[in-house]
C-alpha cells in the first residue's frame, strides 16, 4: 500500500491527486458540480452529487494503483452547512459560503454587538459566509425545519460521515463556524447558544491529522480500494493551501489567486484585528492561519479584458496583459478600485463596487488596463497589511493561482508588496497539504515544517527600487479613495433595487 | 448701405456672418489661430495675428456687397490682457482667459479673503482666468514690464482701438476683468488698488450698443468698406450667445456645449451664490449675465470614443452614440465624473479628474459608454442646479452647440434637467446677437427681447417621466460622489509631480 490520495472538495468542483509515498504526484482527476441559485442570494450544493463526484475521482485514482491507497486525506471548502435529521438524512442541501441570504442577520448583528463578539471571540469576519448566521437565518425564516435538524455538518463532514459512518470536524473546518473558541479551542457555550444549538448538535472536534478509521464494506467496493485504506480527517482549503506551499510560520505569506483569492500566513499565537479586517481561524494551539479571503482577482481581469478592449473579436488575457504593458509604471496616475463583485478582505462589504478614478484626457486604453491589474493588486496589499501590521513584514511570498502565471502580475506584486513573489511549480497546494497530512497521520512526518520537502518552488521576483517608490507614494491614494467611497455603495444598492 | 457684420472673436478663430438689414444671415467667413503654448500654465495669442484674421474676413464679407456695411458689431472671448506701452505699443501677447499662471495667485487669494471679495464684489469666479489675478501675477513675476504698461486692454478692445482709435470697453467686457463693481457698474477703486493698476489705465466703459465711430482712413481700405461703416463696441460672447438664443429672462436658459460649454440665463438683479458656484456679469443695471462655463463638454465624448471603443480603427461619433444607446437609461446605476480636463463650474477645480464609479461585473462597454454621456450632462445640470436655487426652473433651454447635436444627448438633457431643450435651426447665435446689437445702436430695434424675430428654432425635446425619475433618483448619488472624491484631487496633483 504504496499510495496516497489527497482530495480537494472546492466549491465548483472536486480535484483528487494520487501521490506516491515519496510525495511525488502521479495522476489527478477533478469532477465539476454546479451551484443551485435559484432564488435571490442563495449558493447551495447537492451534497448527494459532491459525494458522488469524490466517489468517481476515487476510483479513477484507485484504479489507477490496483485499489494500493494507504490513506485519503481531505481539503475542503469553508462554511457549508447541511442539517441531518434523526435518522442522519438530509434536510438541507449544502448552504455553501456564497450564499448571503443571512445578509440581514449580519446587519442586525452589527449594530447589536454581537457580529464584533462572535469576530472577538472566534476569529470569523463580519460577513454572511459563516455558519453561525446562518444557522440564525434558518431559525428565523424556516424554525419548522431548523427544528427539525439533529446534527449540524459541513460538506467534508458529510462526505467522511458517508463513508465511514463518523461525524467529526477538524479544528480548521470548526473555526469556518464561527462557534470556536480562539481561546479555548472547544465550542463557545455563549455563542451557540446565539445559535439556538446545542453542543451535541455538531460533530466532534479533532486535529486535522486524526486517523477517522477505515471505509464501510459498501464504500471499500464503490471507491475501488481496500478495507485497509485510513480516512484522515484532513483539514480546510485555506488551511492547507497555506503550508501547501511552505508558507508555515509568518515569515512567508501565501497568495493564492485565481478567479478570486487570498492571502495568508500562519501565527503562533491567535491575534485579532481593531478593525475585523483579517481572519483568525485556528489550527492547533500553535497555528493560527491569519488571512483575508478576496472576490476579485482574475475575475476582474476577465471583466477588464472583456469590457475595455476589443468589441467584436474576443481579446485573450496575453492580448490584454500586453495593452496593460505598453502603460507605464503606475499607469499615469490612474487608480482602479477592483471592487466589481463585492469585496470580502479587506472591507468586507458585499455592496462595494470597482471604480476608475483620476482620469484624464492623456489616460489611454492601455493605462486603464494597467490600472486594472494594479488595482486588483493594491486591493491583495490591502488585505495583507492588516496582516503585515499584526504579524510583520513577511521575508517572501510564495504565489499561485491562474492570475499569478504572469511575469507583468509577478512583478507588480513583488513591487507592490515590496517583497520577493516565489512562484511554485505545483498549483495543487491544497491536495499536497492534505497527502502531507496523511503522511502525518501515518507516522512519515512528524513536524509541519517538514512538508517543505514536497513543495518544489520555481522563478522568484525581486521588487524593483524605483517601482516600489512609485507604489508607494501612490498605495496611500488608493486607501484614500477607497475610504472616500466607502459610504456610497449602500446607496448604490438602493437605487438599484427601487 | 443695407448690410451688418457680426464678427465673433473665438479664443481659436475669428468668424464674421455678414447679415442684411432684415437679418437674414447672407454668407459667413472663418479663420483659425494659434495659441501660444511655450510654458507650463500659458495660453497667448498674438494680438496683430488676430486683427489680421478680422481684417480677411471683413474684407471677403465686405466685397460680397461691395462693401455696403452700414456696421460691423463684435462678439468676444473674455478675460485676454493685452499691455500696451506709452506710445499704444503691444508690449504682451494676449493672455487669454485659458491661461492659468496666475493659479499661485488665486491660491493665496483664496487664503486671505481677497479671492472671496472679488467673487461678492464683482461677480467673477474664483479661478485664475480673471485679468485682476493676472495683473497681481505680473506684477510679482515681471514687475518692469508691469510698470512700463500704460493701458491693459483686452483683445476686442485691442481690435476695435486700431480700427477706429479709440479705446473703449463695454459693460459685458468690464464684467470680465474682475474689477467692476456688480452694485455701481464702475470700476471697483479698492480692487484696482490690489491689482496695483488706476482707473485711467483701463478703457472708458460704455454700453454694447455704442456706436464707437468710424473706421480710420487705413483700415477703410484694407477692409474694403465705406468711410461711414460704424463700428458698434460689441459685446462678451458670453452674453451675446445666451440673448442670441433668445433666452432673455430667468425663463429660459441658454446651453451652449461644443468642445467645452456653458449653462446661462440672465436675471434682472444682480446675484451671487454662497458657494460661488456662477459668475455673475452685468450687462446692463436691468440684465445680469448669470452662468457656468465647463470644461468637460464634447471633448470627453471624444476621448471615450477613442478610449472606450475600438483600438486600432477611429470609431465615430455616431458609433459612439449608438453604442451608448444600446445600454439602458441609467447606465445600470454606474456613475462617471467627467472632470477630465479639470472643471471650472460648478466645482472649479482645476486639479478635478474624471472617475467611473459604480462598477459591477454585469457592466458592459455600452454601459460605460452611455454613462460618459449622462456624466457630461449630470455635469451640465449640477452647474445649472445653482442658477435655479437662484432664479428659478426655467420653462424651456434652448440649446446650440456641437455636442448638442444629437437626439440622444438632447434628449438626455430634457430628461435630466427635467425641463423641454429647444433646438436652434442656426448655431452663430453670437455674431446673430452683435447684429442685433448694431440694429439696436442703428435705431432699428429697441428692446433686447426683439431679438427673438430673428432667432429660428428647430425641434423640441419633452422630458420624458419615467427617464426622468430615473435621473432624479441618480442624480443625489452623482453629487455625493463628488463631494467623496473632492479632496483628492489635490493629491493626484502632488503624486504626479514628484
Ligand atoms: N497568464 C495569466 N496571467 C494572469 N491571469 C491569468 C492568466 N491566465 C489566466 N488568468 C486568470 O486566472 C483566472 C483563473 O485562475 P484559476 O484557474 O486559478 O481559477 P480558479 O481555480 O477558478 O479560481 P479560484 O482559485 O478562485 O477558485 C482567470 O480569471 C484568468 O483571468
Ligand atoms: N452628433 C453629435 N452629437 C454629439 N456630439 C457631437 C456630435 N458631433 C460632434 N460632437 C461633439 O461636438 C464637439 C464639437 O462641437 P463644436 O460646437 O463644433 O465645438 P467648438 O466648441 O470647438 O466650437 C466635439 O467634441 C464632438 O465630440
Amino acid at each position: 500500500m504504496k499510495y496516497i490520495i489527497g482530495m480537494d472538495i472546492g466549491t465548483t468542483a472536486a480535484k483528487g491527486v494520487l501521490y506516491d509515498l515519496n510525495g511525488q504526484m502521479i495522476i489527478s482527476a477533478s469532477r465539476g458540480y454546479p451551484l443551485i441559485q435559484r432564488k435571490l442570494g442563495q449558493a447551495e450544493e447537492d451534497p448527494q452529487v459532491i459525494l458522488d463526484a469524490v466517489q468517481k475521482i476515487i476510483f479513477k485514482l484507485a484504479e489507477k494503483v490496483q485499489g494500493e491507497v494507504a490513506a485519503i486525506s481531505w481539503s475542503s471548502q469553508m462554511h457549508s452547512l447541511i442539517g441531518l435529521g434523526k435518522n442522519y438524512e438530509i434536510l438541507t442541501n449544502s448552504i455553501t459560503w456564497a450564499d448571503n441570504r443571512c445578509t440581514n442577520i449580519v446587519e442586525e448583528a452589527k449594530k447589536n454587538g454581537l457580529a464584533q463578539k462572535i469576530y472577538h471571540t472566534t476569529g470569523m469576519p463580519i460577513y454572511p459566509m459563516a455558519p453561525i448566521y446562518k444557522l440564525m437565518w434558518l431559525k428565523q425564516s424556516n424554525p419548522n425545519l431548523f427544528h427539525q435538524v439533529q446534527k449540524w455538518i459541513g460538506i467534508k463532514e458529510y462526505i467522511i460521515f458517508r463513508l465511514t459512518g463518523k461525524i467529526m470536524i477538524d479544528t480548521t473546518m470548526a473555526a469556518g463556524t464561527g462557534m470556536l473558541n480562539l481561546k479555548t479551542l472547544s465550542l463557545d457555550q455563549d455563542l451557540l447558544q446565539k445559535a439556538g444549538i446545542a453542543a451535541d448538535q455538531l460533530p466532534d472536534l479533532a486535529s486535522p491529522t486524526e486517523i477517522v478509521g477505515s471505509v464501510s464494506t459498501e464504500y471499500v467496493q464503490k471507491l475501488g480500494i481496500s478495507a485497509d485504506t485510513k480516512i484522515v480527517l484532513g483539514a480546510s482549503d485555506g488551511y492547507l493551501s497555506t503550508i501547501g506551499v511552505d508558507a508555515v510560520d509568518e515569515n512567508h505569506f501565501a497568495l493564492n489567486v485565481g478567479t478570486s483569492g487570498a492571502v495568508r500566513t500562519i501565527s503562533p499565537q491567535a491575534q485579532v484585528d481593531q478593525d475585523a479586517r483579517y481572519f483568525c481561524y485556528p489550527a492547533s494551539k500553535r497555528q493560527f492561519l491569519l488571512g483575508g479571503p478576496i472576490n476579485n482577482g482574475g475575475i476582474v481581469l476577465d471583466w477588464a479584458r472583456q469590457t475595455l478592449t476589443l468589441l467584436n473579436e474576443k481579446a485573450t488575457v496575453k492580448d490584454f496583459l500586453r495593452l496593460a504593458k505598453s502603460a507605464q509604471v503606475g499607469s499615469n496616475g490612474l487608480i482602479f478600485l477592483p471592487y466589481l463583485g463585492g469585496e470580502r478582505a479587506p472591507i468586507w462589504d458585499a455592496n462595494a463596487r470597482g471604480s476608475f478614478v483620476g482620469l484624464t484626457r492623456q489616460h489611454t486604453k492601455a493605462d486603464m488596463a494597467r490600472a486594472v491589474i494594479e488595482g486588483i493588486i493594491f486591493n491583495l496589499y490591502d488585505a495583507a497589511t492588516g496582516l503585515i501590521e499584526s504579524t510583520k513584514k513577511p521575508a517572501a511570498i510564495n504565489a499561485t493561482g491562474g492570475f499569478m502565471q504572469s511575469d507583468l502580475i509577478r512583478q507588480t506584486c513583488a513591487d507592490i508588496f515590496d517583497v520577493p513573489i516565489v512562484t511554485m511549480k505545483e498549483q495543487q497546494s491544497g491536495s499536497l497539504a492534505a497527502m502531507f497530512l496523511a503522511r502525518q497521520a501515518l507516522g512519515l512526518n512528524k513536524n509541519v515544517d517538514e512538508i517543505g520537502r514536497f513543495v518544489e518552488k520555481g522563478k522568484v521576483y525581486y521588487p524593483n527600487q524605483k517601482e516600489a517608490a512609485i507604489y508607494q507614494k501612490m498605495f496611500p491614494l488608493y486607501r484614500e479613495i477607497k475610504n472616500d467611497l466607502a459610504a456610497s455603495y449602500q446607496k448604490f444598492r438602493d437605487i438599484n433595487t427601487i
